[in-house]
């Protein structure tokens, strides 16, 4: 029997990535496409290969409770999270930042959480920019060789979302690179969490490109160490994970964009003993609602690869 | 009488700029256009408004010389520069890599050696990574409040030359960002030295913008300071500079772009006792040719401003 | 005594472009800079050298006249400039759409009116892609070689202004080109009557980039013509115009952006009796923010080029 | 048993888009990938997930021969086609100019030549521009509404392939748009041949964007026509088709990226008697390597749009 997925608000950009991860994969079936702004227009409106007879729904929780589903996203603002996840009966998995910290909830980042995500009934998905700085410093922190990273990310502008704001301006974000933010993200307690290291400093920046993320880590290292060694360190850390590339050159967006994959590479190391770690990600994929995806598979005992590649 | 001048490599993006600055400045006359690949080519053909009769040249250095120029531009590739100085009669501006720490030659950074620039016959044109990087970083280091600097830089593509290469391939830049040279670049040294600090790492980043450059200065203090008194100390450090703003928000491209500015802004600091300073400039501007026209209004006795307002 | 000078509707692209050509410009002085979302705030948020006392402002159109301005431009969306129009006492350029057709109001193309332009006391300046069909056009249509034209145009997203759209979304725009309004725009009838011909077909795209507008001319001639012919007639045509260009190459934005011109070429012909004559302007400048100061310099007896090159 | 497929010019873009359709396609096997240029380099320097035994070649076409391939794609400049074709044993698509219009070669648009390209042992692709104009335009033509037209096209820069010219360099399409081959460009003719209508003119435009085709075709018709009943004849002729889509919006490029499909509308007409229908395709799928493989799926009896969607 097919699986029954609501989303709800589901016409931000994470929303329309989850549909189209989802509308034509055999055995899904989405019962519920919550958008206020959008409520009874045509998903084809979108994706001109959707069923012209799927569309944007207004419904309330009781309403989304009583068709069943296997399983909701949440992909509101902020805010919203804890109110609706207790509401809904069925399993759920919230985009937004609300959740990350709570208790009960598992952190769905599938290289650190794996086994507690294919058992919990809500898990809270990871930031774009901590998926990338966890990803990219997990192994070399793990090994004790770090004394301090600096994360200097840069971002498309879908991250910043579809409502306008200075950091989505198209005037502002053409020809330019905006920093902001420079040392108070959100996102910087999320990575020192993920990575169990407080020396982490952070700073986003968004391009002008529309999808992708690129975290340079700049890791101070206790002592001199070998590069070489520590991509193989990388290399054995990552080994068995189905998204994750350890590559001899240096990633870069066009490596990941419109996949679930997170590319590291890099590799150098400096005579002031900074090793310098590159990590790429598709901000809407592994960074929001591909690794959604990554995660329901794990729920609902998929293949975690199914529909992602 | 007009004052002569001559470019040597007057076909790159640096020359195009020297002649832009140059070709309808009052006083100014273009003896030498120096471009084998473009010699007998109208200078109109890149700018409409220029005089129909000036013309891309080929002359040898002993034709140069004849000519008696006030000053001549080098703007070649990295290699070319030792040889042709020591046979030019006149002054010279060079604007390659090769004698930025040569013996005798001032490095031509106004903030730093105003006085020297003047006086000298050779003045090294800095590089524009380096340019960037040392006005970000030395009021801090001066002031001595600095343990250890990670640069993080973000170019546009003219950075890379118009010669085609991976780095202003137009498939490779377009909806990317591309690191590179991420422990080795040779500005790194140049950083150094005018910043006068070893612990410094410099790691750069290729846009898909065409001109620009941000300096993301993440400086590891000595103690916890507070973030205002670092402003304050940067804008009495600038006070007097024509060039240099010290805002109070965050500059970006936008704010350099077209200009000989460096905007300086940011001025946070987290709780890893991390500052983070953001520098901009234009790379072809402040980073290149207007800075080559500030140090050329230095030597010839002229306003160090004129022309570039 | 300095000429005063007050903008309504000065936080719009066009009220920004108007500002950067008059803050610096000597002999002026900005008495008012009307913006109900801006009033206050500084105009150096915007140029880093205005000076920081010049603000935004929100006066009535009373206290405007109080203020005894020498002209006014307005700037604001269209339906409000013959209301304001009325009211005010000084010489005005309205840069909106509402006074094109109007009884008793000078259309401020130079080109075709520029003595009228000089007496008037209410010029309504041109829409941005009449400005680029109506000088691409004027001289073969006026030679009488003309049966019909397309005017296939593409315009910088700037064109579609600063309040988020269909058509200034930076999702939809980035890597695309949207064909809008294929039949119907306003400015279709406004290039009929600058033309003078009615068999005059446009269709507008927005391209993803800020500024400039290519306008690509297919003309069906009656009968078959020289193409070399047809150059030197538009050669002589607009021999006298300070900022017209008639070129031997294809203009580009690139020749454009930033300046006042209007830069043609193209002039060839297929064996299907089309002529082709491309035109390029900068929608900000020529197409509104430039032309408007040529017309503010004509009716203030300036010199028509000052302040603009 | 596995198609076995190779591929003479591997490495230009047209190339590169083959080997990403069909390196990880079941029951194929890329057993020859030729380019002088990058013979022995892994795919999976641009394809990650490629097989890292899959490597580049520069097999002689009698080692091609002798590899018995099903089908040979030939992807090289304009000029070699015909003495490849000739030695080449098994059937064979060309993607260049050469062949179009030569004897006993079949012109590989399967919305006009299905049977026959089914039973065809050389086809010749048809160009980008071509395929947009002819399927925006057939359905009139074909009708007898049409009197001329006038293509009016706007192409990525992949259209102007990898070697660096004036077309793709990222200086010159940076936030700008240029038109060339006003008048003569040896795609006009394709256009004509496949519409059967003589009076068609063709001017193309590039875009700052990678890859993407807009065709505006401005249609004059011999007499006044309801547009809604032009589209109806649209949706009727392509019913059958299964990458053309007949919209009720204007198509833009996003609506084709990446994709095989052909999205036409638009169908409006204005009082000077044009009918406009706006064609987008992906120049390097539909445009290139997809109709590429959708005519291999005719030749080898495979269901035509299998890897396709």
């Amino acid at each position: 029997m097919d699986k029954k997925i609501a989303i709800i608000g589901a016409s931000g950009y994470t929303g329309w990535e989850l549909i189209k991860l989802l509308f034509s994969r055999p055995g899904f079936d989405l019962v519920g496409l919550n958008s206020e702004s959008n409520s009874g227009r045509p998903v084809s409106d979108l994706y001109p290969d959707a069923d012209p007879k799927l569309k944007f729904t207004n419904y309330t929780i009781d309403e989304i409770n009583r068709l069943e589903p296997n399983l909701v996203f949440l992909c509101q603002a902020d805010g919203y999270a804890a109110a609706n996840a207790s509401k809904i009966n069925s399993r759920v998995i919230d985009l937004s930042r609300d959740l990350r910290f709570a208790e009960g909830v598992v952190y769905g980042l599938p290289e650190l959480n794996r086994k507690s995500i294919a058992a919990s009934r809500l898990v809270a998905n990871p930031g774009c920019y901590a998926t990338a700085c966890i990803l990219a410093g997990l192994p070399a922190v793990q090994s004790g060789l770090v004394e301090r990273i600096v994360f200097d990310c840069k971002s498309g502008y879908s991250g910043a979302g579809r409502t306008p704001s200075d950091r989505n301006d198209p005037k502002r974000i053409a020809d330019n690179i905006l920093a902001y933010k420079l040392s108070s993200h959100p996102h910087q307690n999320e990575i020192r969490q993920g990575l169990g290291l407080a020396a982490v400093s952070f700073t986003p920046h968004v391009l002008p490109v529309f999808r992708g993320i690129m975290a340079t880590g700049h890791m101070i290292l206790k002592k001199r160490t070998d590069a070489a060694m520590i991509r193989d360190k990388y290399r054995k850390f990552y080994a068995a994970e189905p998204f994750v590339r350890v590559m001899d050159r240096i990633p870069d967006l066009h490596d990941v964009q419109n996949t679930n994959l997170c590319c590291l590479g890099g590799f150098e190391t400096d005579d002031a003993d900074r090793l310098v770690v590159v990590a790429t990600i598709d901000n809407l994929l592994k960074g929001a609602s591909g690794q959604a995806v990554q995660n329901m598979n794990l729920m609902l005992g998929l293949p975690e690869t199914e529909g992602l590649t």
